[in-house]
């Protein structure tokens, strides 16, 4: 492991956390928000002074000995040290006295899960609120992909940034867009930059006033789900929640698309698989939920506007509320778990285990069944008429397995609480898949204060390492990681 | 497909299953039990025309051609026409009035799994009652192991046996025993037979009704779980449930492991992997359980005798109880989901993914994580210091994947019908693995008989599934099978 280059890395993103909080600071600075601006100035000085002494340490960085296994570590790190200080704000100005509940809040956002322990978000400053929303927008990009966007840090080393963006991006591998890496990543972030302020005109057109907009657009973008009101969606009108349901699912499609769309490629847009996989499953979601529900709502508008929004925030992995689907029936609790688990489409800001995964263990199953009837024959498994290289299969099976496991544990933990089955599993999924609300004790009216600080910790450790695609969390406890280079 | 081999092998086996129709014809006669008796005789009747049909179709068959893909379709068929055909007795005396109903009893029968629909079972006749938990002890071997140990039906053919065996053996690969088939076949039932025995003469000694040892043996010995009391195992002394909790563990042990002891290897059998892995599961979730349940029962004696009867009875997937682990607290529930999944050892009578799976999966895991460490060392996955072959750890993750969509597609199904979302899942996870009763609904004291036909038929095919462990019956619904050989 190249540790200097590594806290190298991280003294830069320190820089850039500092820098993001601004906005929230000066926020409360306008508004006399005593207690947040105290957070904040606090909170900043810290982590610039941080910073300045991992510059001093890593002075000397060599930049040639970084391999795959470094992207990771770089990331669990990164993104731990960032939620670890992230959270101090709501912790020193004492809006959230907990600081594992402070923590829990931030790492929620940044990984744009929305899983909240606030029992009332109207009761928080306006500083803190807006840098909460904004965590999910920094976390919905990635914030490694944007130090990758700006910085030259990797010296001469080929593999530098590829290896950063791999452990740190969403989905099965990175894809097409490989080889100028500093160029893509920078336009990946202006198509994020310029959805969100589209999402954000659409809202003020509807009315919504403008810090409400900012945050609410903040939680569509990164597919997050943090609100400022305490109702969530529910109180706005009708065409704020359809516009919201229409950013949630662009904020869930493969940014390669919107690529693709620009550089006029239309036909193989709309030939993508996952693409097209991820549509068919909005369609039918939305109306069997529709058909299940129909007796809830006064009128068909209500009924497909409340499920179209359900599937949204729930396939984005956003969490956004405009009704209470903990009341709906049982085979509607059974399509949000089996949505929850599918999620979004790889290279989105959304989460999951994501569509082209589904997709991939669809044909590693069918071609198991076709090798046992004709075991002669050699078959691969495509993917937008591609063969999937070997190694992509067999990562992700592994990510299925570590899935169960870490799943599996989870609950067996946060069982030791005492809830519901049905809220155990549900708080799990939802804070693995990046989700926000679950059901029952933690449906989309409820919130997870009432858990333990150990299940915290827990859902913590999920929500990092379904943000992160797992393998970036788990190499941190692998014994051989720590160990020094033989 | 040598289909025509195929409906020759399914031949023996309706004389078989007539055969295995007597004794409960017999208890029938004895007892004058005039519907269950005209049940027994109509279906003997008609079970031995079509065999004698199936004959006469066969007459001229090619013994040469018969592949793995044969195997299977041999294993799928055989299990579902026996099913359809065990299921007569229950339907043609009355006592089960619908047959989608006793159906759903016999193939809960065969496959070893315990789910009832029937809300009394004390009002059953008593022939009737033998033939239901005679099905478990058939099952718990696999009839078709039987008839390749008695009759040499493959010709010239030399992988015609292992095709089968495979086919219809529990876990992963028949294991060490593969050169001598036939001999093989029969020693595993000599074993099976000594221990049912010993089984039944343990019972005896505890004072149970000489019926009552039967059924309860074949019960126990399959892993099945019918009863022949409305509450299960809780009436009977202490004496007999801890008899039945030893049996239940020795029947989910995998079979080798006592090929072995009678081979003074003991060595070997103590130092096999999946056999500690089992008992330290055992011991842990026997702690686990009775230390969470400390306050529901007058002395540790009782406690612990419960915890270790739920344990033996879940990860043996048996399905008896002494007590309603439903009114457990959360974290007990969670532990019994776990076990459920988990199951027994390979090899065995018992059902669920089975200890070597998890065992294989965890270290795929591992070396997973090692080579994104490592990426240039190549390592391999062992068991017992033995290397796994690849082709095997490729079928394990196939089956982990068609485990995953099989139980997700199962409980939107299910959950149609509108139970509780803890009914539905339990419900799938305990027909899947064959384990009887789930919680909530369908807990130890409840059956499965409110739910629709639409979902008795998904757990239908959840218990054949579960018990031949998937390919058998997903290759059912394969295009590929039933196309014309090109």
């Amino acid at each position: 492991m190249n540790f200097k280059l590594i806290l190298h890395i991280i003294a830069y993103i320190l820089v850039i956390e500092a820098t993001l909080m601004l906005p929230g600071t000066l926020i409360s600075l306008a508004l006399d928000e005593t207690e947040a601006l105290h957070g904040f100035v606090l909170t900043i000085g810290l982590v610039l002074a941080l910073a300045a002494l991992l510059f001093v340490l890593t002075l000397k960085v060599k930049r040639e000995r970084f391999f795959a296994r470094d992207g990771l570590l770089t990331t669990g790190l990164t993104w731990i040290i960032m939620s670890a200080l992230g959270a101090l704000p709501f912790y020193f100005s004492g809006e959230i006295p907990s600081y594992v509940d402070a923590m829990f809040e931030t790492v929620s956002g940044f990984t744009t899960t929305g899983s909240s322990i606030l029992p009332s978000v109207e009761a928080m400053s306006k500083g803190l609120l807006f840098w909460r929303s904004f965590t999910h927008w920094v976390g919905g990009m990635g914030v490694l992909v944007f130090l990758m966007a700006i910085v030259q840090l990797g010296g001469k080393n080929k593999g530098f940034t590829l290896h950063i963006l791999r452990a740190e991006s969403p989905g099965p591998a990175v894809g097409k867009m490989v080889p100028r890496m500093k160029q893509t990543a920078a336009i990946l972030y202006w198509i994020y930059v310029g959805l969100t302020v589209v999402n954000i005109i659409f809202l003020l057109i509807g009315g919504m006033p403008l810090f409400d907009s900012l945050c609410t657009a903040f939680g569509t973008a990164g597919t997050g789900g943090f609100g400022v009101k305490n109702d969530s969606m529910a109180g706005y009108s009708p065409y704020l929640q359809n516009v919201t349901t229409f950013f949630m699912l662009a904020f869930s499609v493969n940014f390669s698309i919107y690529y693709m769309i620009i550089l006029k490629k239309f036909k193989e847009a709309y030939r993508d698989e996952e693409f097209r996989l991820f549509l068919l499953m909005v369609v039918i979601a939305t109306g069997l939920l529709a058909w299940n529900v129909r007796s809830f709502y006064g009128s068909m508008e209500e009924t497909i506007r409340h499920a179209a929004f359900t599937v949204g925030t729930v396939m984005s992995t956003t969490g956004f509320a405009t009704t209470d689907f903990d009341l709906w029936p049982s085979f509607s609790k059974a399509i949000i778990l089996f949505l929850m688990i599918c999620g979004a489409c790889a290279g989105s800001t959304g989460g999951g285990m994501k569509q082209v995964r589904f997709l991939l263990l669809w044909r590693i199953l069918r071609r198991n069944i076709h090798k046992s009837l004709h075991p002669s024959e050699v078959t691969s498994v495509r993917v937008n008429g591609r063969v999937i290289d070997e190694q992509i299969l067999v990562n992700t099976q592994a990510y299925l397995i570590a899935y169960m496991i870490i799943v599996l544990g989870s609950f067996l933990v946060v069982s030791l609480d005492g809830y519901s089955l049905e809220t155990n599993i549900s708080a799990v999924l939802a804070t693995f898949n990046n989700i926000g609300p679950g059901l029952a004790a933690v449906g989309p009216t409820c919130n997870f204060a009432a858990y333990s600080n150990i299940s915290k910790i827990v859902m913590i450790l999920d929500m990092l390492a379904g943000r992160l695609e797992i393998f970036p969390i788990l190499i941190l406890f692998s014994k051989s990681t720590w160990k020094k280079a033989r």
